[in-house]
């Protein structure tokens, strides 16, 4: 049995999405944010970095996004949820998460998250400006480079269609129209109309 | 033949240092970034992040120091750089990895790169400030929770090894001195008098 700490909004939906998609044997535990439950001593001996996603498993606890994706794909092959089989596609895969985690996901963090690389006030401030037009350069990016149409991978629905589904909600609220970005606003219909996203989405 | 772009003191370092410990069969291009050869227009259609490392293969070009990693210990599995057959520990790998990516490479880039953040020149001297405490934090949690010793992973050397090496080379010019995270800093004194090291960075 894996056990998935979460909180609602945040990226911790991915690995939500792989469990469901992979049939996995997983419950879930929600974090509350607002009573900083991610710094509670309890958790932080589970996830010494106080953040979600954190998967407990029976060999230890897992985080970081593109390592849990790729850990539920390699543990449920059956569910073919990534090119298990092909270096040169896993790292394609890994590419394309790794840039959603470490470049995606940093610049949609300068809105709300600003206080963690400044001090001051006023820089935090000026740091939120720029968080539409960083935001639209990455959709850009992937909607020119990276997706390579229906989904990310081209036929194949994969992991990379459960991050991108997650992130690619964050646009609204960091004041960029998916619309500009045909490819990732049908994928993301298309997600929304299916029964397993439904199923994360209202639990 | 692998073909490695990149530049001195950036975190190609770690995917060079894999291919020589991989035996790779490879050749390195260094970009001047000074004469700002990261966004000529051949390299963009390379690598249309305009950064490195990238690495040109026979399929394609990977970007993306953890897929790199992983990719090169992927297609060399007689040079034994990962775990490769435990997903458990292959995620322990890529969480490891990804931290460096997501929050320590992060973390560093406030210092000389705040402009990808902000554009008010007053908010990029702030974020330097933070730099020192940020990366300081990081390491913390490395030496404390992250590292097993003498190696990351344990006692299997690895391309984790490769990556905190490169990016501990960074604690000085961060305003950190690495003696404040003793098995770090004797990870990287047992690295650097090591000949496959010492080769890379002769080149």
């Amino acid at each position: 049995m894996l056990t998935l700490y979460y909180a609602p909004s945040t990226c911790a939906l991915a690995t939500h999405l792989a469990l469901e998609y992979a049939g996995a044997n997983y419950k879930t535990v929600r974090l509350d944010f607002v009573k900083q439950e991610q710094r509670s001593p309890q958790y932080l001996q589970l996830n010494p970095k106080g953040r979600v996603p954190a998967l407990v498993t029976s060999e230890g606890t897992l985080t970081e996004t593109p390592a849990l994706l790729q850990y539920i794909a390699q543990t449920h092959p059956e569910a073919k949820l990534a090119p298990l089989a092909d270096a040169f596609l896993m790292a394609k895969v890994n590419e394309f998460n790794n840039y959603l985690c470490a470049t995606v996901h940093v610049a949609h963090a300068h809105l709300r998250r600003g206080h963690r690389w400044v001090d001051d006030d006023a820089a935090v401030e000026a740091m939120k400006k720029k968080v539409p037009q960083n935001m639209g350069d990455c959709f850009e990016m992937i909607e020119g480079e990276m997706l390579k149409g229906p989904w990310v991978l081209g036929e194949q629905f994969s992991i990379c269609d459960m991050y991108l589904f997650t992130l690619a909600g964050w646009l609204k609220g960091d004041g960029v129209d998916i619309e500009r970005f045909p490819r990732v606003a049908a994928l993301r219909k298309r997600m929304e109309a299916d029964p397993v996203v439904q199923r994360v989405m209202a639990a």
